[in-house]
């Protein structure tokens, strides 16, 4: 019987891992000088609570979600996004009551949707985000999109495109929702079934529908742009005047409606311009959601957060033809001539590796020369052979692979020597 | 509608979660001196993987598992454990045919069981784990455990136990099973359904039983050791010999048998000795699986592995009473005396971080007073005063928290000022 990975899903394997661990480093430092305290979620939630915050009309929701009954029969659901199990968790352990507000969180980890095959869609992916529950200050809306940029630009990409839109209120939604209504309503029969049923219920989504895209009335549909409200747009001018100080370059698209229920007020993209990354260009999407907190049970708590996915990042990256700096290289490979040998190189292994030298040894008991190419193949800094004489000696030659030289160093000196020669 | 972590799991919030990334750093570190690369597979799998190669009759198989089928009808299981999709991906990858065998690899993610709720159990849990395939050779079972071990004390374990066993070939299995046969079947009666089944089946599992745990046939029950042949012998002896080289005490323990089907020859638990742990003292658990890859559909390769839970690792950390060295400190909190003060203060914050700087600033429109209240209790380093006066003036006070000294610096050159200051 042969096994596949299962289809959508893939395995990071050895070559690839290091540039994720090294994604990982970057967004881990740099959560800690934005102070974006990491939280850690379960893979699954109870399904109602994906159904009521990113809502029963998205697409989401009804076609992509992986739900299942436990052997006690509660319907899970593997998370297909983060922001409402940080929001769910962030009202369970009643971090409104937190003297210092907002609270800022950020995770990362594996989401799941259940989508079509596509290059650089999986139906496993991982997302970094941030939270920041609890403000509705439109400096920190700055702050989480400049911490966005902050880790695509530490990274390394360059082909970067911000896109900026508000949503509005309560209000300027619902005059918007009228609008779009009087819109759609006289020409739905030649849209998708799925348009005609969010019609009534819900017809921004109409919006982002994949199927009617090209239909001239999604051009000419009313933005959103042009109900907002004083508040709200006095919102929208704090947040872009933020941006401007923080030296960010944005562009405003009225037409940027993202794919979840509860945003509002701003919403962003962030984008790649880099000509070879295909179809899908949006890396990173986030916005405002103020009502979340209230709808999942908590307390008025404006919130505000964005996701992104690793793959893209790492796909945008190889777009642009940039590599990250990963540091694996092997230390020290140690030839072993005999039993007696191999003995002591793995005594001397255990010894270097406590010093923080990385070391390989011969586990197939292959001959010297084999061993030799293994060491070059493995690309080690140095090697040593370890044979009847070296023993007799208790001292090896120590072969600097770089430099071709070498230089006879006692056993009980291989530590110093190596330490002191590794930070050279 | 309130919402709660699914039952059996947990969230892992700030303050615990510093904890999680220091143990993740020391695998790392750990990981690289060892020379095993990380590979990353699904959280899921297809569920007969994980039957055919944990083991039909195994509590995992027949009790743990979280199965579903998919939206294209495919059963589906969140994996219970990690070795059987390494092995999966080794086969899948053709990783056999790399020209250094042992292919030595790691991973670290949440793994899920349903199990009875239980003090440091949970439905999910996150391991590590490590499998090296590809080779017999007694020296890489030594370098496993000892990996293992460096992990538990590099994080600052004291009260330790390794135990080892050897479950011998397919051959010393055979006569192993019929013994057990022998000695269970007059008495069969007085065991659970689950034994009674297993009698035939698989009758090591019995030794297993959480239920008969106490029947005193269970204590007389044949051990393996005393079947082993004289390769599997010869082959523990080696095991033993380079676990003494690297000065590695264990104790041998003829019991130990691993309610996972795979295992044979070496296998190895690491208990916690510390009084405060409560009922589950095994920390890891883990053990060779020569003939799994050719189960699996590859060709032989033997290998050998281990996994360890993170959450018991942080219990007996906290049940000797020993704290994790994490680093999450506030170097610089920005206090804003009005709207212009602000736009400075976010400016400042984006210069301080892009040098590494940790930085907070208020985003709740509170008080001077408040804001200092805030910068006490994150425990800032510094913390700088900005109004009228220092826009004017375009400098600050830099105020050390720890020291209660301040000193004057014009804003252009306060993240050269602090960069000084933080390293020292």
């Amino acid at each position: 019987m042969n096994y596949k990975v299962p289809r959508g899903t893939q395995d990071i394997l050895p070559g690839q891992s290091e540039k994720w661990q090294k994604v990982e480093e970057i967004i881990r430092q740099l959560c800690q000088v934005y102070r974006y305290q990491e939280i850690r979620t379960p893979i699954f939630e109870q399904t109602e609570l994906f159904q009521r915050s990113v809502g029963d009309t998205t697409d989401i929701v009804q076609k992509e979600m992986y739900t299942f009954k436990d052997r006690g029969d509660r319907s899970l659901t593997l998370r297909p996004e983060g922001t409402a199990a940080v929001v769910r968790s962030y009202v369970e352990h009643k971090m409104f009551g937190q003297p210092d507000q907002p609270v800022k969180l950020s995770y990362i980890g594996p989401m799941f949707r259940y989508e079509r095959q596509q290059a650089g869609r999986y139906r496993q992916f991982v997302q970094f985000g941030v939270e920041a529950i609890g403000s509705k200050d439109p400096a920190i809306d700055a702050e989480v999109i400049a911490l966005a940029m902050d880790v695509y630009e530490t990274a390394g990409l360059k082909n970067l495109k911000l896109v900026i839109n508000s949503l509005g209120d309560a209000d300027v939604r619902a005059a918007h929702r009228d609008a779009l209504i009087k819109h759609f309503e006289p020409h739905i029969d030649d849209f998708c079934s799925d348009c005609q049923n969010r019609l009534e219920k819900n017809p921004l989504r109409i919006l982002d529908c994949k199927v009617d895209r090209e239909n001239p009335l999604m051009a000419t549909a009313p933005a959103l742009t042009d109900y907002l409200n004083e508040e709200s747009a006095a919102y929208f001018e704090a947040v872009k005047k933020y941006l401007d100080v923080l030296g960010i370059t944005y562009v405003v698209d009225p037409n940027l409606v993202r794919g979840l229920d509860y945003y509002n007020h701003t919403t962003f993209e962030i984008m790649s311009t880099a000509t070879d990354l295909g179809a899908i260009t949006t890396l990173c999407g986030g916005g405002r959601y103020n009502g979340l907190v209230e709808q999942i049970g908590g307390p008025e708590s404006p919130g505000i957060g964005f996701a992104m996915s690793i793959e893209r990042l790492l796909l945008a990256l190889e777009a642009e033809g940039r590599s990250l700096d990963t540091d694996n290289a092997l230390d020290m490979y140690i030839v072993a001539m005999d039993d007696q040998a191999k003995l002591k190189a793995v005594e001397l292994a255990s010894s270097f590796r406590a010093k923080g030298i990385s070391t390989e040894l011969d586990y197939a008991s292959r001959k010297v020369k084999a061993q030799m190419k293994s060491a070059d193949r493995l690309g080690a800094k140095w090697v040593i052979v370890l044979g009847e004489s070296e023993l007799e000696e208790q001292a090896a030659n120590v072969k600097n692979m770089e430099l071709g030289s070498q230089e006879k160093v006692p056993f009980h000196d291989l530590v110093n020597y190596l330490t002191k020669h590794k930070v050279q």
